[in-house]
């Protein structure tokens, strides 16, 4: 396994994408505490509220409080998410490290129905929306595509088109002077495979050798773990993830939509196999754990349940 | 990915395992029904009960019930499990497809916890088990190496001692004139990674070149599938599964110890790779379903919740 990354960095999802779909409503503090918690552990990057509609989404109608509440750790960011300029003015005015990005949908149809826009449109409106990072002075780190590896409304996406959405972010960056970490390929909806991965990001990597990918994966399917795995094979060094496993997409067209995979069972399967990910998994896993006290039902997090393997000696 | 198998064998583990761990009574009728709609699915090699002390696991105290009422299917072998000679002469009532094998530990401490017995005592058990198979006239397939990425006592289990446990039971065979088909590295507790599936494969690929390996995985912390991925890489055409990830072992020193891989899961992910297996997965997915219909609560699978991607058109 020589191409495996001697080091990994995390987006932790879970607090944004858990809360959102989750059913009843979460107290404030909670949120604030659970927050603080990943913030403990060495995660670097929080994703921690959307700024979304509240009569759509109930469980962010406190995305302000909860953002206000956060004490901040120096050394971690806390980010939110918007769909529009409403959002994104409401994430200026607080305390979050806001953070711009190109995101695209590989799949047409899927970007109509989710966005109400085809590709042309997207792409007019991602250039307005660099042009409202630039004004209020955000940085523009990473370009997504969304189901790169498959949709529920197209089916199969071709690796062609994925590679096109790339160009075009690439030639967007460039167009507004935005210089990219490097572009996310994202299994919206949890298609993916190791061999998908192996194609997908094969394919963007031929074309260009010296853009980091990173992935956002989704563990619909039960292969969550296996594409990571893959993708650490081919040396991808940037993960999207979330604690307990906690999550799931309420727009991706399909009931049994799951979390991103679990950041927990990441860094496990990362610190066994000598990847580091400079999270500790103990703090993280008492993280799973208070995230299941607080939505109050069992999640999908394996290494919460079994435990690591801290008490049985070196490995390796 | 071009080692990877074009097919591959299953032996469905999911009534057996499943069903000795649960907690609460399941009728006979309904564990047969489970039996009979695996056996449509395609699957050829159902472990359908254990033949154990009733007082120890009540779940299988109906074992020969069980085994009596399954209409037998053609082409499809119902295998059961025993643990001493009692056992064997039980199942050897049953119209079961009762199947011999050479079954050792690689750690020590596990042994002796589990079995009573140290290595030298186990390879002396192994040889009189060898014999009475001989006398009950019933073929002996496949040798075991349980523990082999990892073991809840000992902690790291070195390679060279699977490698040693291979070589013991080839001589094993080789002494009593049994033709193995192989040999099953066994993640008893849960323990392997990719990385460490690369690790003990490989060192047993390189002593062994052609010899057969098949892979006894556990979920525990969520690498299943991932280290299933690893070594189907790597040329692993057979697994042992649970459909809708059914089961868990209880003696295992471990209260988190997790099912065998989720078999629909590892279908979902080989039929989207290219890899055949012969199964119906809609069939299989509706196994899935039946088995929480039956134990009564939501089992770890993941595409019998998210469904297949069959609706979505051709792919790969």
């Amino acid at each position: 396994m020589s191409d495996l990354p001697r080091s990994i960095r995390i987006h932790e999802e879970g607090p944004r994408e858990g809360f959102q779909i989750e059913p009843g409503p979460i107290a404030t503090q909670r949120k604030i505490e659970f927050v603080e918690a990943l913030a403990s552990t060495g995660l670097k990057q929080i994703d921690c509220v959307s700024f979304v509609n509240a009569q759509k989404v109930p469980g962010m109608a406190d995305a302000e409080q909860v953002a206000a509440g956060i004490r901040k750790v120096p050394g971690v960011r806390y980010t939110g998410l918007w769909l529009n300029t409403k959002g994104l003015l409401r994430a200026l005015e607080t305390q979050l490290d806001n953070v711009g990005a190109i995101r695209v949908t590989a799949s047409e149809t899927f970007a109509v129905r989710n966005t109400g826009m085809n590709h042309e449109e997207t792409w007019a409106d991602q250039r307005r929306w660099l042009e409202l990072y630039r004004e209020n002075k955000l940085p523009v780190e990473w370009g997504y595509v969304m189901t790169a590896f498959g949709c529920n409304y197209e089916g199969h996406v071709p690796v062609s088109q994925v590679v096109s959405m790339v160009a075009g972010i690439l030639e967007l960056a460039n167009e507004a002077d935005v210089r990219l970490q490097g572009v996310y390929l994202c299994d919206t909806v949890g298609w993916g495979t190791p061999k998908s991965m192996e194609q997908v990001i094969g394919a963007v990597r031929e074309k260009w050798p010296d853009l980091p990918i990173a992935l956002h994966l989704h563990d619909t399917r039960g292969t969550g773990l296996a594409n990571a795995s893959a993708a650490l094979k081919m040396g991808v060094a940037q993960f999207d993830t979330a604690a307990a496993g906690l999550g799931g997409c309420p727009f991706a067209g399909h009931k049994g939509a799951a979390g991103n995979i679990c950041t927990e069972d990441l860094v496990y399967m990362c610190h066994e196999m000598g990847i580091e990910t400079g999270v500790d998994l103990e703090k993280l896993i008492d993280c799973a754990r208070l995230a299941e006290d607080i939505v109050g039902h069992s999640l999908p997090g394996k290494v919460m349940h079994a435990g690591s393997l801290k008490a049985y000696g070196p490995r390796c």
